[in-house]
């Protein structure tokens, strides 16, 4: 189990890497909640997504050999470890599925990250990783399983709390779980904690339900940020004990909450980043008149004009 | 000459209607500065721009009669007009010209204003919109030119000075110059506020050359939002006393800050809105290597397909 200890530290030791994210607070009605609720952006931190926290974590934690840092990813977590790779002057070796998308691609390159593009799906490029891992001895900085990558997650919740120490509840989207595993920790049980998965990735829904994590089939619009096989070993006991409650949520739901929350707020999420928003928007999550909502915006990195409103 | 009291007076009167914009640093080198700079993301506001800070400050100082309020916008200050009277309860009837981008008078109606598109450019909507008000007697509510809108504005650089009290020079884009008005008048020389035109609409160029207010052409991809044909008559004297200088930006200059500004920092702007970051990433403003640089985010309000990465 991670303490707010280790998440207390982690934020000290990345403070000066990422970036304290906005949160702005939207009016009763704008996503059709009946009260107010609080976003924090998130999608502003630095690579797009909330990713650096954890990567920023481990590496700072961890000797770097000369072979660098080498990691597997849909994408955001890729951005965020060649980002911190750029930033603390590190190799990165990121080994990318071939569901990820094109735009995040460019976007390793350009950060000066190799990339392999391997397997169709994440664990497919994980297993690759481990194998090149082996050979160079490079530091694996895994996207959601590590306790310094979840207590880096956790910084989001201590900020969170700080920014908007009022709320009943936090809804945080779930892939492998180490954002909401981190949040999930920092607060132990004084926010009710809502996961949020595609219907069609829901690893945690499933492994609460069996007891253990599972194997889930991944697909869907956010399967390039959510779409991890299981959730992490690490981050199923606190899950268990402290996630209250998992929503499920379509495609089309994703699509119409990344489309309001465009119109209403004019930010900008990827689909998985926009997919805990799309719980309350749906009404599949529906709070009480009198409970304060926070919601996590986890991610950015797509192209804008799947967000176009022409012809919405 | 607006004087800090009103625009103290305008920030406590319009506090329970605009939002308080969040600042996010950007590190030296990301938008090609020497220096960190500090955005102020008033893309943010409600509906989308600066322009409800104006408004409700107008609209909150008056009597509104029965008729309700009138305006004529190329688009954000129709939005922020057509918002005020729905969050206040009253009618609203906005005019606007035909190079209004068709999705905010889309969402001028879905905001339950009564729309009239009339005239090619702003000027001609602005005609009309008088002739009408003369037979309804309703509260006009102008797009720059009003006292009580400029000490709205200005609440902006008020915002702005508690959230990044060091800074040296702040860059502000210009149509009408009520934005830029109210935060000169704000600041009062304390800082040096650079003003950023497109070049194909450049009335504060031409009033500041002319010595008094002047007609000019517009045209380009932000004259939907700064496409003014002369800047007011209240906001002159303030950026003769207070106004540094005007950079002028190409369309292919606004096109790239956009990008830029999606890619680096996750934050999508309208081309109006990137004018101002425009100035410093095409390097037509250069800060020194010491000097702290504010940016105003004025305006979010595009489709988002037009800053797609797909082939960028």
């Amino acid at each position: 189990m991670i303490s707010r200890q280790e998440i207390r530290a982690a934020a000290v030791r990345i403070a000066p890497y990422v970036r304290r994210t906005p949160v702005i607070e939207v009016e009763a009605g704008r996503f059709g909640t009946p009260g107010p609720i609080v976003l924090k952006l998130e999608c502003l931190q630095h690579a797009g997504s909330f990713k650096p926290r954890g990567a920023f974590n481990r590496i700072l934690s961890s000797a770097v050999p000369p072979s660098g840092l080498i990691a597997a990813s849909g994408g955001n977590h890729g951005l965020a470890v060649a980002y911190a790779a750029r930033e603390l002057g590190h190799r990165a070796e990121i080994f990318v599925p071939t569901i990820a998308a094109p735009v995040k691609v460019e976007r390793l390159r350009a950060l000066g990250a190799v990339v392999n593009v391997i397997g169709a799906v994440y664990a497919e490029a994980l297993a690759a990783c481990v194998a090149r891992q082996r050979e160079t001895g490079a530091l694996e900085v895994h996207a959601y399983d590590q306790p310094e990558v979840i207590a880096g997650q956790g910084t989001t919740g201590r900020e969170f709390e700080q920014q908007a120490p009022d709320l009943d509840t936090v809804l945080v989207a779930v892939g492998g779980g180490g954002l909401i595993g981190g949040i999930a920790a920092w607060y132990g049980g004084s926010v009710k904690i809502v996961g949020v998965e595609p219907e069609t990735s829901r690893a945690l829904h499933a492994a609460l339900a069996a007891g253990e994590p599972v194997d889930v089939d991944v697909s869907g619009i956010a399967a390039d940020s959510l779409g991890a096989r299981r959730v992490g070993g690490h981050m199923f006991p606190i899950a268990r004990r402290f996630v209250d409650q998992v929503s499920l949520v379509s495609d089309a739901e994703i699509r119409a909450a990344q489309r309001a929350l465009w119109r209403e707020s004019c930010v900008l999420a990827e689909p998985g980043g926009a997919a805990a928003l799309a719980a309350v928007h749906s009404g599949r999550y529906r709070p009480t008149p009198g409970e304060r909502v926070g919601v996590i915006v986890c991610g950015a990195n797509c192209d804008p004009a799947s967000v176009s409103t022409a012809g919405a």
